[in-house]
C-alpha cells in the first residue's frame, strides 16, 4: 500500500501547541497524528489512526491467543446495573451522567464490569459453560477533573477490557496468569520498555492486582523499585519490611517527662536532646499517633481509629486508604476533638484511645520489644521507652507510612528508588464483588449454586499511542518502533528532476507489490522541508531518491540511528525487504 | 482460523424474543448475534461482532479505493459547533445532550458536518489542497422517539460518514458521483437487493441527494417505483407529471351555484351531482385549497400559504414540507381563522385568498385551460367552471398532493407501485450551509478566498447486518451472503464416535490452513441439536461429517439452496475451497 503525501490529509507544525507539555502530545500534534477538539478529546488523523489500528490488532491477536472472545457493548448504558453495584454513585463527577427523552438516566461507560456479568448470566448457566473470557476493544468515558498531557488522559478514549469467569480461585489464577501473559507478549511486541508493579499490598491474597506502567518521567504514577533486584511496586503497594521482635525484659521501664511546647515532632526531639537524658534521640525513635475517622461502605456512623507510625514519617493517606479499603477515611474536625476530651492534640497516646475504646494500629516496624517515645495523654507531657508489647498492645499493624527513597526494599534485596511511569495495563482478580450483586451462579454438578469468580483486565489502547511516543522520540521527532509505525518505509523523492520522480515511483510501487506499506513523499516541495517532516513523522526506515540516482544510488536512512547507507537502486527494493522483516 | 462451538460465547434461542416484530431482529437474538441491552441499544456477540467488521472490512475497501482518507471524531463534543451550525436547536430531541462537571454542555454526535469542516479549515488553506474525502467509521447516537426493530433503528449504532470539500459545483458532483459508484460496489458486495431513490424532487439542481434503500417489507421507509422502467424515489422527491396546457377560449363561463351543507369534497360531489347540472363530477374536479402557515428560518412572523390540490388528494404534509424547504409549515388554528375572516372554512376559493395577499401555489396538474370547483368564498357557495388562467392565476406550483399506487410514473413510463426499503445509504450535496457557517474558504490562485462546497454521504454500518438478514433468511434462520458471513464453512460433527470427532477435526484444520474460516461444532450435543442451529446460524457452507464417514463420505450441504451432496472425505477440502472461491 502506498500512501500519498501529495494528498494525505496532513499538515505539519514547525511550532509545538500552546498547550502540550509532554513530548508525545507536542510531537502527535506536531506531526499531525492527532487534533484537539475539546478538553481531553482528540481526533485521530490518517497516520493517527494507522498507529491506533496496528496498536489494535496486535492486542487482538494476543487476547485471542489466550481463548479470550471479543464482543462489544454499547457505549451508552441505563443506569439501573451501575446502580445494583454501587458504582452509579462511587464514580462520583468522573461519570458522565445524561437523560434521554424520556427521562431515564443514562450514563457513558467507564468500564464494563456490570454488563459483562448480567450477559453471561443471560447466556451460561451450567459449570460446563465455564470457564469464558471475554473482551471488547471500545471507546470509553470518564470525565477526567484534570485531563492532561494530549491523549495520554483523555475524556474519551479506546480501551481493551476483558473479564474472566471461572468456577474457583484456581480457575481465576489460572485466566490471571493467561492475561499477564498475554499483557507481556503485547507490551514487549509493543517495544515498550515497562514494569509490572504489584498494585496492592496482597491482602487480597497473592498477585491480586499488578499494573503495568511504561516508564517515563512524564508519567502520572510514581512507584518504587528496587535498585538491585527486578522488584516493583505502586506506592500503595509496599509490604514495609518487618524488624525482628526483641525482649521486652531489659528495656528501661517507661517514664513520664514533662515536655513543654513539644506538640510537634521536631520541638519534641530538641527538647529531648537540651534535656540531660544521656543518650540522643531522632524522630524515628517517636511513635506519632495520627488519629482519622473510618466507616465501612453503607455503614452511617464513623468510628475513630488511632494510626501510630515512626514519628520520621508522615502518613500517606493513599496507603492507609490502601490497606483500609473498602472502608472510607477521613480527616478529624473540631467538632470530632470536641466531642473525645481523651485526645490532646500534639500529646496522644496509645493508652488513652485504647481506654476509651478506639482501635490503635500501628507501622510494622512497631514490634514487640521496641521502645518508644510518645505522648502521654496530656497537655506538655510525653513518655519515653514506652514498649510495645509490654507497656502497649496495639489492635494491628497498618501500612500507612510514606514509603522513601533508600528504604529497605521489601524483597529483602538493594534499597528502593522512586521512578515514574504511564499505566498502560492494569489485570485485577476482582473475586465475587460483581457476581454477589447479580447472582452469578452456575449449577454444579451436584445442581448446587456455585458463585463465579471474576477477573478484570484492561490495556488502555489508545493511551499506547502516547505512551510509545513518550519512550520512542528524539528532538527532530517521533521515531515508532516498527511493529506500530505508521509505515515501513518513507520514500522521499528529493528533487525536482523527472527521473528522480520517477525512481521514487517505482521503488514504492514495487516495495508496495512485495506487502510493504510505503509513505511516498511526492510533495512539490524542498528536499529540506521534506527531510524534516520524515524526521518528525518517524516512519523507521526513510529512503531518499535524489541526485545519487544518476550515479545509480539511494540512500537509505534509519530513523533510529540515524545511521545512512548508500545502496543501489537496482538491489535497494531486496534490500529494504530485509530491513522490513528483521 | 477455526471457531469451535464447544467454547464460542452463543447460546441459541428455539423460541422469537418477546420484544422482536421483524425477521432480522428475531434471528439475529436468536441465534445469538445480538442482545439487547437498553431500549435500542445491543451488544454483538462474537458471530454478530464477525459480520459487523465484513462489513466495515467492505465499506472501508470502497471508500479508500475513491480516495477518501480515513479519520476519527470523538463521539462526545462541545455544543459550540453545532450552536454555530443550528443543529444544536434543530436536532430537537434526537440529540443526546449532557453537561460535564464543569458545566459545559456536550452532545454525542449524531453525524460530524460540523467537526470535519473545522478540521479542514484549520489544515487547509490554499486551493491546491482541495478537493479532499474524508471519512470515519463510527459510532453513532440519536435519541430515536422510538427505538424498534432491533438494530434496524437503534439509539446507538455504527455508521461511516463521509464528507467531501470541493472548489466548484463540478467537483462536489464528481465527488458525489465517486461516493455513488463505491455505494454501488458496497451494496453489490454485501449481496443487497436496492434501489437508489431521488431523495428531493430535485429543485436544488439534478441529484442533490440519492438515498439507497434496501428492498424489504418491514422497512420503515415508503418509497414508489415504476412497474415498467427502473424509476424510483422517495415519496417526498416524486415530481407530478404535467398534462398538456388546454385552450380557455371553449370553456363556459364560471358560475357561483349555492351549494347548501357541502364542506367537504364529498357532500359537494354528491351535491353536484343530484343538481341538475347535464354532466357527473368527480372528486378530481374539484379544486380542494388547504391553508397552512409558513415561515423560514430566523424568522418570527408566519405568512399565510394556500396549497390548492385536486380533490380527490389529501395533502401530504411532508411532501409539501420538502418542496418548501428550509421554510417551516404549521397547521392554523382557530386563533388564525378569526384573524382572517375571509377564510371561509369549506369554502376557501382562490379568488378571497389572492385578493388579501396570500399566496396560493398549486399542484401541477393544475395547469392553463383546466376547470375546476372550487369554493366561493361564502359559505355554502361553490364556484363551478373556474378556469385556470381565465379565471385565476396560481403564484406557482408545488408538489404538496399525495402520491398513489396507479399514478403514471414522472418518467414516462407505467405506473407507480409503492415499496418499502430499509435506508442503508444517503449521498447528499450538501452545498455551501457548513462551508457558511464556519468561512471555510480556500484562498484561490488569485489569492481571492473561494467557499468551499461540501457532499456528505452516510452508510449505517451496523444496521446492514440487519437489512442483509432481513433478505437473507428462510424459516429456519439466518442465510448469509458469503461476503458477510461469521463463517465460511460449518462443519457439524455428527455423531459420537471418536472417528467421526476425528474426522471433523481434520477437515476443519485442513480447511483453516488453507484460509478458510471454519465453524467447527465439537460440541455435547445431538445432531438433531447441531442440524438446527448450523441452519439458525447461516454459513453458507455446511459439512456433516457423521456415518458416512465409515464409507469415506461427508455431506455438503448449500444453506441457501438446501442442495445436499455427499462428497468424498478425500476430496472434501478441494471440493469446499472451490465453493468457498466460487
Amino acid at each position: 500500500m502506498i500512501t500519498r503525501m501529495s494528498s494525505l490529509f496532513l499538515r505539519t507544525l514547525r511550532e509545538d501547541p500552546a498547550d502540550a507539555e509532554v513530548p508525545s502530545h507536542k510531537l502527535l500534534v506536531r506531526a499531525g497524528y492527532v487534533r484537539r477538539v475539546a478538553p481531553g478529546g482528540f481526533s485521530w488523523l490518517p497516520l493517527g489512526l494507522k498507529v491506533l489500528r496496528n496498536i489494535e490488532t496486535i492486542v487482538r491477536e494476543e487476547m485471542d491467543a489466550i481463548g479470550a472472545q471479543e464482543i462489544q457493548f454499547p457505549a451508552l448504558l441505563p443506569k439501573e446495573p451501575y446502580e445494583k453495584s454501587g458504582r452509579w454513585t462511587e464514580y462520583g463527577d468522573s461519570l458522565f451522567r445524561l437523560v434521554d427523552r424520556k427521562g431515564a438516566d443514562y450514563l457513558l461507560g467507564p468500564t464494563h464490569e456490570e454488563l459483562f456479568t448480567l450477559t453471561v448470566k443471560g447466556e451460561y448457566s451450567s459449570y460446563k459453560d465455564f470457564p469464558v473470557m471475554l473482551y471488547q476493544i471500545q471507546t470509553k468515558y470518564r470525565d477526567e477533573a484534570r485531563p492532561r498531557a494530549g491523549i495520554l488522559r483523555g475524556r474519551e478514549f479506546v480501551m481493551k477490557d476483558s473479564y474472566s469467569f471461572d468456577l474457583d480461585d484456581e480457575g481465576l489464577e489460572r485466566s490471571y496468569q493467561l492475561h499477564r501473559e498475554a499483557y507481556i507478549r503485547i507490551f514487549d511486541r509493543l517495544g515498550l520498555d515497562y514494569v509490572v508493579v504489584a498494585a496492592t499490598s496482597g491482602a487480597m491474597g497473592g498477585s491480586a492486582s499488578e499494573e503495568f506502567l511504561a516508564v517515563s518521567s512524564t508519567g502520572e504514577d510514581t512507584y518504587v523499585r528496587s535498585d538491585t533486584s527486578g522488584y516493583a511496586a505502586n506506592v500503595e503497594a509496599v509490604v514495609t519490611p518487618v524488624p525482628p521482635e526483641q525482649s521486652v525484659e531489659d528495656k528501661p521501664a517507661a517514664q513520664v517527662h514533662h515536655t513543654p511546647g513539644t506538640p510537634t515532632i521536631e520541638t519534641l526531639v530538641d527538647f529531648l536532646n537540651n534535656a540531660d537524658m544521656g543518650r540522643t534521640f531522632t524522630a524515628a525513635d517517636t511513635l506519632k499517633n495520627v488519629l482519622v475517622k473510618t466507616r465501612m461502605p453503607g455503614e452511617k456512623e464513623w468510628s475513630l481509629l488511632g494510626v501510630g507510625v515512626p514519628g520520621d514519617r508522615e502518613v500517606d493517606l493513599k496507603r492507609l486508604e490502601a490497606s483500609l479499603a473498602p472502608a472510607e477515611i477521613a480527616l478529624l474536625e473540631d467538632t470530632d476533638f470536641a466531642a473525645n476530651p481523651f485526645l490532646v492534640k500534639g500529646y496522644i497516646g496509645p493508652a488513652a484511645l485504647q481506654a476509651n475504646g478506639v482501635r490503635y494500629l500501628v507501622d510494622p516496624r512497631v514490634v514487640r520489644g521496641t521502645a518508644w517515645v510518645t505522648g502521654a495523654d496530656k497537655p506538655d507531657h510525653h513518655v519515653v521507652d514506652l514498649v510495645c508489647g509490654r507497656d502497649f498492645t496495639p489492635d494491628g499493624i497498618v501500612e500507612a507510612a510514606e514509603v522513601r527513597e533508600g528504604d529497605p526494599s521489601p524483597d529483602g534485596k538493594g534499597s528502593l528508588v522512586a521512578a515514574r511511569g504511564i499505566e498502560i495495563g492494569h489485570i485485577f482478580q476482582l473475586g465475587r464483588k460483581y457476581a454477589d450483586a447479580f447472582a452469578l451462579d452456575a449449577l454444579g454438578p451436584d445442581s448446587k449454586p456455585v458463585r463465579i469468580t471474576m477477573g478484570s483486565y484492561g490495556i488502555g489502547v489508545s493511551r499506547l499511542v502516547a505512551a510509545i511516543a513518550e519512550q520512542y522520540h528524539d528532538d527532530l521527532g517521533l521515531v515508532w518502533p516498527r511493529a506500530v509505525a505508521p509505515a515501513d518505509v518513507h520514500v522521499v523523492v528529493a528533487g525536482k528532476d523527472e527521473t528522480i520522480a520517477e525512481g521514487g515511483e517505482r521503488i514504492a510501487a514495487e516495495l508496495s507489490e512485495r506487502g510493504v506499506r510505503v509513505l511516498l513523499d511526492d510533495r512539490k516541495a524542498t528536499p529540506g522541508v521534506k527531510f524534516a517532516d520524515a524526521e518528525l513523522i518517524g516512519v523507521p526506515t526513510i529512503v531518499v531518491v535524489g541526485r545519487g540516482l544518476a550515479k545509480g544510488v539511494v540512500e537509505v536512512k534509519d530513523r533510529a540511528t540515524g545511521e545512512r547507507t548508500e545502496v543501489a537502486v537496482d538491489s535497494v527494493v531486496e534490500h529494504l525487504l530485509e530491513v522490513v522483516r528483521r
